[in-house]
């Protein structure tokens, strides 16, 4: 761990009982002692583990160890989910990461169970799974606009729990990231995106619609925080109102999960020597 | 395109009429002035370039142009297909790339047409797709292994131009791209994985068998290129005993692709004047 870092993400940001997002500072950067540059600094320096530590489980899952990690990305419009898949994910070998960003469901996957187009991109052994957006959509947005009937959206907080301790017993750790970004925040991305031409492809006039339910929102992420952050797969709320900060926060906790799991290179499946001959006469 | 290219690649590793694979210097570096160092520097300043292009193709997906690249790569084992992926592909925005890496058929897929698991992963509008091996490797070691009968090898270069010629004409400009390598320098990497821990995992004593059949791979490869070298899917063939070179050559033939485009930023799809206010408002 970067020695900026004086308390680990891992703890300091995880949503434990009695957790209240509202307390959250959009802006501050736990357990962090420097500023934007030195944050920029750590981001550089650390790519190069996060990127050998996944070479390692992918090596790993090659020679059949079960372990992968799933990163879920959730947040509101223009709270940095991208940035962390082109900034952190994308430090790392594209043939080990399983990327899905799920959008609005297709008229076909909402005949199915919420959970049935999460459950087919669930990342295989060795492989770094990344969510942009999830099956959490399915108690926020659809909360807040009532799209499902509200004993259906009590019914799949357990079905999560459910969901998720199943992955968990099958090696997979999950890792759930909110980026937290403060309303004034997102007006300025917005904005921002209004104002550059490279930037309007990105803007949805549906987003300002949204930031009408701000409120709404936030409510329904503190319910699913509280529901849904177990043992089996915790939340980790980041402030996100400074870019930098989320991008490293999201770093390390990565490096903290794939440090845990101790991943040694995997030995050699064949004779070294017979091979080494072989090869030779080759 | 970088002053050290004195020829375009687009140009100069084309396999047109009369190609010869056998002329073909797996050590040279054709169109090119400057070193491994020169090559280097060409690699990461051209990245940003990549990216770029790739966002925008990514951007006027989501506004409705069809276009987009695949890009397959072929080669003998070793011949740095993985490098490719890792340092050409992994320098743009793992959001706009669909990487599908071809295995051996799985049992399920060898009783559909050699195509079926192929158009699966055709990319859509606005993706940059890469194969890492492909529908190639059905006339290349099912033709040196005999795992087809000839008629049907035969058949097979046939329904692959008619396969790729649909993709050309529904906007996918497809990017066949053969790493040629020696013998010599193939052992010398295979050699590294039996003496480095970090590669025992990436070792397979079966690449040391399909050594045995080198000069068969060769022929395979000649007549896959004579057959298939289309104006709608041209083959290059980059020499790649020096992975510096493949590399820029492949990022160069990506990054002409896509300047061929014309990619400008999309029009915003809503009125500008008319969201500032509602955002200023909300």
């Amino acid at each position: 761990m970067h020695k900026a870092w004086k308390t680990d993400p891992a703890k300091s940001l995880k949503a434990g009982p009695g957790f209240t997002l509202a307390d959250v500072d959009p802006a501050s950067t736990p357990g962090f002692k420097g500023d934007k540059k030195t944050g920029e600094e750590v981001l550089a320096a650390d790519a190069a583990d996060l990127a050998e530590l996944q070479q390692r489980l992918y090596a790993r899952g090659v020679e059949g160890d079960e372990r992968r990690v799933l990163l879920i990305l959730q947040g509101m419009d223009t709270a940095g989910k991208d940035g962390i898949v082109r900034h952190v994910i994308g430090a790392t070998h594209p043939e080990g990461v399983h990327l899905k960003s799920f959008k609005a469901p297709t008229a076909w996957e909402r005949r199915h169970d919420f959970l049935w187009r999460v459950a087919r991109q669930v990342p295989a052994p060795g492989m770094l799974g990344v969510f942009n957006r999830s099956h959490y959509e399915d108690v926020l947005i659809q909360r807040v606009h009532q799209m499902a009937r509200p004993e259906e959206i009590e019914r799949r907080y357990g079905a999560i729990n459910d969901f998720e301790a199943g992955l968990a017993d099958r090696g997979i750790s999950v890792l759930k990231v909110m980026l937290h970004i403060s309303p004034e925040e997102q007006k300025k991305r917005l904005q921002e995106r209004l104002d550059r031409p490279d930037k309007y492809w990105k803007y949805n006039p549906g987003d300002v619609t949204e930031r009408g339910f701000w409120k709404e929102y936030q409510e329904a992420y503190q319910i699913a925080i509280e529901r849904t952050s177990t043992d089996a797969a915790p939340w980790y709320v980041v402030p996100a109102d400074k870019k930098w900060f989320a991008r490293i926060a999201v770093q390390r906790l990565l490096d903290g999960v794939l440090e845990g799991f101790d991943l040694k290179w995997p030995l050699p499946s064949f004779d070294l020597a017979a091979e080494r001959k072989r090869l030779k006469k080759s």
